[in-house]
């Protein structure tokens, strides 16, 4: 397997890693990053997971495959975390469009805030004061699914098996803005020898703002009696520009922009494809997400996809017409990426 | 039913709300937040069903009543939260402390973090990897249980249907510290009929901060081009000593102090007892809080509870003996508190 350690320190105890061992010229901020912040111990084992995953389609199903991220990443201000900020996000962009792409023939890695929604077991949870046992109940000393919601669950539950039998989806968890950083990467980097039939849909809410470790204090920040608390964050680099060029030069990229002020959506999604050169930000507001998104396309044509009346009464998914028309531009991409 | 609102400012879009609308000789820390922060709009249906679960449990089964928080508080930074300050609880702690009150005859007010885990459902949620769903096999066009779960699953079942039809499991959501403080405050006041048979446990992760109202922003905040975010937070009012003092004066209280650091437990764990002149800390550290805590009384005894290597191997869960403990000083209070 190749190594993807390559600017992660070799040394786990070094305090002051703010000298990059690399040449200068070559300096940015995502190196900077990258050389000081350490992988996450665990990142070999989903690399070995996501190569078999790829392989398998690429040489077997022939299916394309879509990398879904998904919820909020955390942010930690003390090492031993006790505190730390989020992003709001229960995950339902993700899980629901993990679903959708499914059932039209992908292959999906779900890259998802861990205990955040999760494809089809996604009905059944999260649901207020609804406990996954009020589901059951007691026949014969057996559990049997309450007959009310039996039919349905079948439904789901069959569509789950489905996907775990054709191994067309991989679920793959992440905490911190830091695991979700070097997961992204490395599982781009796998998913180039499909070239153009990656697809990624990065729907995650992802931190604006981190605490670089060299600065985080090694236990719970103690309240002082003078009261406040100041938190002083510094930017994330800008991932998407490094994931374009250099991670994932042949896929097909499709990024979110949530607003919650309408007079600065467009604007700030066409800001994103000047920024970062890919190919679509789907836009939405936290007010009316579930109802209406704008694709929005690097020459400035935006289209909106609204539910009608009907269809909102009737609780049809959005994302059940966002990934059809996804599905359209990738077909392009994949088209115009042939040899 | 008691107007719990005395406090809470008369307009809805009052924005300079730092002056006190009481005399200024009974202005406090906690009449200023309740003063300047808006209770959420749904408090009067909880209030009316925890009026109605305190009532059946005093005027009918007799049992004593425990108000169990658990979970981590959030402190929006938005007022369309985008993003927020969160405390790391799964709610272990508190929902696996609730199963043995209820299995020890108390009834219990789960007052608890939005998709924290819950008791009896937390056996089969928040597990790696693990859907709601693999826990189920399709056999003839029906769902059964996994023969491998079923036998366990059917033993959790029937504990959770009998603490739902002997009406003594009451689940209360919040999200916000603002949520927290206004439902501790309301219920607080209606298990006072209990007198002494009320008991605090309060395990919930509270914020020491927060971000008032007045200064919150109505939008996301805009990364700017400099990058850095500076977060500047107050410290929340110490609200125990008021639900000492006013809010719950018969009852017994028992509060956490989660450290990581193992040099300060104990200081910190007096400087409460001290502080708020309460009945009970109990001590841990994040590291092992699984397998050892210190009950801190206040006149200085310190009891260790931990679990033995035989114990740890054979996942006796520690809830099963600190909440004996508990009860033992809940049994002794009561006597003490009869007429």
């Amino acid at each position: 397997m190749p190594n993807y350690h390559t600017s992660k320190p070799k040394t786990e105890t070094a305090i002051d890693r703010t000298v990059p061992d690399f040449p200068i010229a070559q300096v940015n901020d995502e190196d900077i990053y990258f050389n000081t912040h350490e992988a996450p111990e665990y990142l070999p084992e989903i690399e070995s997971s996501v190569k078999d995953f790829v392989q398998f389609h690429h040489e077997q199903s022939g299916k394309p495959v879509v990398l879904v991220t998904s919820g909020g990443t955390t942010v930690p201000l003390e090492n031993n975390t006790v505190r730390f900020i989020d992003n709001f996000s229960a995950g339902t962009r993700g899980a629901t469009s993990a679903e959708y792409f499914l059932e039209n023939g992908y292959a999906v890695i779900f890259l998802h805030r861990e205990f955040s929604l999760l494809p089809y077991s996604r009905h059944y949870s999260h649901t207020t004061n609804n406990c996954f046992l009020d589901y059951m109940i007691e026949k014969h000393n057996k559990i049997e699914i309450n007959e009310k919601y039996a039919d349905q669950m079948l439904h789901v539950l069959r569509k789950y098996k489905a996907a775990q039998d054709s191994k067309s989806l991989l679920l793959i968890p992440f905490t911190t803005v830091n695991q979700y950083l070097y997961t992204l990467k490395s599982t781009s980097k796998l998913l180039q020898i499909l070239e153009g039939k990656a697809l990624f849909y990065l729907a995650a809410a992802v931190s604006d703002f981190f605490l670089p470790q060299s600065r985080m204090p090694q236990h719970k920040i103690q309240s002082q009696t003078s009261g406040k608390l100041i938190v002083d964050l510094e930017q994330v680099p800008k991932f998407l520009r490094r994931l374009v060029d250099n991670w994932a030069p042949s896929a097909m990229i499709v990024s979110f922009k949530l607003e919650t002020d309408n007079s600065i959506l467009i604007k700030k999604a066409l800001g994103a494809l000047t920024r970062y050169q890919h190919q679509l930000v789907i836009g939405n507001l936290l007010q009316t997400r579930k109802w209406e998104v704008v694709f929005i396309r690097p020459d400035g044509e935006q289209t909106w996809i609204r539910l009608n009346e009907e269809e909102q009464k009737n609780n049809v998914e959005i994302e059940s017409l966002i990934i059809p028309g996804v599905m359209v531009e990738h077909k392009a991409w994949i088209e115009s990426h042939k040899h």
